[in-house]
């Protein structure tokens, strides 16, 4: 017996389909017996035989019967799926909810107001107005990009490279991950220690051994890796993250001298924020100080314009540009067209270069107005690392560790930042007392407030 | 002696710094000698106190002069970056300029002209306006966007799930790329062969052991990885790629109810193009068939919007998700925000539904003109696999082999596509003289002069 009913909610065909798929899944309608023919359903039921017709189409399409000429519709045999008892999946517990914080020092927040976002917003329409931002690219990224890129790098970063080295990708992350993925060899990766560290916790799920280095006042130790080879050294020499420091000369030349004396060995250079510095020029990178083509140099948008934009370069030295070429791996740009050809034209209608510029000056205020209200102070805090970027490293001299340092201000309602989880083992000693204060995303007012409430928190006890 | 000269060009400040650098780099300013007080330089040059300080900070700051309180500026030593002989770079050959074709039966290209660009450009421009789109949003992807692709999967595809397991990432490759890395207990990886088989290329290189399986008339074939665990199977259930095979019921639930016969089994349901089908109502997907939370379900926006957008979403069972949560890996969604924003938009506002409705009815029109030009062959070119996609694999029964095919397209101006490539070894004899005809971007007027110029190419010899 069927009952269908033209309710307006389930088209006839629909509920005469589901009528019969659970017959058949039942069981009460059994395998390897006949269907009814359309013209013989059609006048049990009382709809048309079109109707039939979509519904047999449907169980047919699906599995649930088959069809052949002269022999009708036979109802296929299909086993029930078994239900197992699965081994209770560990959820993992919920994080307490975050304090909501008066002011928070979120050193990875950039300051978006000061963001050109008229620019950016007709830009992007005139993008949006022919179709081509809908046609897939070159897996390398937009040639034009990569142009515009390439004459960004050669004036303000002194690299010089071809539109062919560089790879866009969706931010340092997923470059890394491609480098990773290209290096067959099992390349060490040596990294910086401390390091944004996931980048290692990568390169040893794809099975490239991974060894810590630590820093000195000149940045990156070279002794640990003298004699590793394949291997890679990771490093930021214009800024060092979370530290500061500012690699000399003098160490970047061992960095580079160290490479030349192996065939299989790299420097990355990750040069997050080297657009952003206030004391003199931005330092020249690693990479135009080499002379041996062994510099993969890392750069973003995420300092400049934002995390969310989620684009990224790498410049690959030419050995590794012919093993990209001929990799076999899927290495499609995994930025969007639209974005792209959005970014090209912010790049070479000079509207990223004004911006950097207000950015740099703005900055700069900001960073000049928190050291001063930190004068209140007196000499407890102490700034340490260069003028760059859009947060300062501080070193808090009232006898407080990391932790206390933290619960205080946030008892406070004040965020800061430790250092001690860039740090792939236990922090060392010298480093206790030291926290970051991004200062990017603020206000004046909110640094003022901010700062007196950490004077209530680290002084006035 | 020093020559520095107002040119216009370079500032004094900087050709003072190039000129003290040259000579520190060159050794005739000796390393440990000292540089004249600031004072003495500026008098010795013509040039400011202050333009010689700004010289003098910026050697300081990149490591080639060091200075003292009361002992003034001091030179570093710098080692030369020594210059190595490199092995040869192996440059890939340049591949020969590609033929201008007359007709591009590409079946990747969308039909970018049937796209509401006014409507994208409108939302976008919304999305633009405030500032929220510049900041970084959750690591899975943002939540907005999360709820509507869940209820889109619920009313479309019967995949119930909830926002927290699922994952944007910049399309199929991206999100695979993540799974391999998540999974750290070097699971098999068994895919369809015939299949885009860069990705098991990709779950290789991470170190899982791969293993191609054979499709036969109901899809893949279960036999060779009945033992296997832990593994994932990597399967295209809806419209097998290339092959075009519907997997019936029946094969569902044999894949189903192998992955509940052990602990550590998934299957992966790639579900790239399901929303496109002309003969009936969408085929359920095989996760809402499974009762046992081991399906990993695929979709994208590639089909349906374009590849150029790179949006795809991966629906985790509950055990991987935590696996997910607690990952040390770096996992930043590497969508832009900005782009979910739109999306989200373009989802919520019912502008997707339509556009996929409209998308479905053009495409069957085109797929129905294609079949029509083709009945000038008479039995010759045969259509295999179900109605779906925007691409049409034929078998042409002319005794030309996949080679002859392409070549002998070739020369009459028109590209079409092999699926020798998508086989991991040789391919099997009883696919031969099969290609594929992409007909989404093609006008009836392209496609008309395309099977015309195919006529003379295989049936008229």
């Amino acid at each position: 017996m069927y009952y269908l009913t033209d309710d307006g909610k389930t088209t006839l065909y629909r509920q005469l389909y589901n009528v019969l798929r659970e017959k058949i899944i039942s069981g009460e309608q059994k395998a390897g017996t006949k269907l009814p023919s359309k013209r013989a359903m059609a006048a049990q039921t009382g709809v048309s035989v079109n109707t039939v017709d979509s519904a047999y189409a449907q169980l047919v399409s699906e599995g649930y019967v088959s069809v052949k000429p002269k022999s009708g519709y036979t109802v296929c045999r299909i086993d029930p799926v078994q239900s197992v008892r699965l081994t209770k999946a560990v959820l993992p517990e919920k994080k307490p909810e975050p304090t909501c914080y008066a002011v928070d020092f979120d050193p990875s927040r950039p300051a978006v107001d000061r963001f050109p976002q008229s620019v950016w917003q007709r830009l992007s329409s005139q993008v949006c107005a022919s179709a081509d931002w809908l046609l897939s690219g070159p897996r390398q990224g937009d040639l034009a990009l990569r142009q515009a890129v390439a004459a960004y790098l050669a004036s303000s970063r002194d690299v010089h490279t071809r539109p062919e080295n560089i790879i866009i990708g969706s931010g340092t992350q997923s470059l890394l991950t491609m480098l990773a993925l290209l290096l067959e060899n099992r390349y060490t990766f040596a990294f910086e220690d401390p390091v944004y560290h996931r980048c290692a916790e990568l390169f040893a799920r794809i099975g490239h051994p991974t060894l810590s280095v630590a820093v000195d006042k000149q940045g990156v130790c070279l002794d640990p890796i003298g004699d590793l080879s394949p291997a890679l050294l990771y490093t930021t020499p214009s800024h060092q993250f979370p530290l500061g420091i500012c690699m000399p000369m003098q160490r970047r030349v061992k960095l580079l001298n160290w490479c030349a004396a192996a065939d299989d060995r790299y420097l990355i250079e990750d040069d997050y924020d080297s657009e952003l510095r206030y004391d003199a020029r931005p330092v020249p990178s690693l990479f135009s100080a080499d002379r041996n083509d062994r510099v993969i140099y890392l750069g973003t948008f995420s300092s400049t314009v934002s995390p969310a934009l989620r684009v990224g370069y790498m410049v690959l030295p030419e050995r590794l540009r012919s093993l990209y070429m001929e990799s076999p791996l899927p290495l499609s740009c995994n930025v969007p067209v639209s974005e792209q050809m959005v970014l090209t034209r912010f790049l070479i209608e000079g509207y990223f270069e004004k911006h950097l510029n207000r950015l740099r000056t703005y900055y700069r205020k900001q960073r000049g107005f928190l050291l001063e209200e930190l004068q209140c102070f007196g000499g407890m805090v102490e700034p340490i690392g260069e003028a760059a970027g859009s947060h300062l490293t501080v070193k808090v001299k009232n006898g407080m560790k990391e932790t206390a340092l933290l619960q205080s201000a946030a008892a406070e309602g004040v965020r800061v930042y430790p250092i001690s989880p860039y740090f792939s083992g236990q922090m060392p000693q010298k480093y206790a007392g030291k926290v970051l204060l991004g200062f990017g995303g603020l206000s004046r007012e909110e640094i003022r407030d901010g700062v007196a409430r950490l004077y209530r928190a680290w002084a006035k006890r």
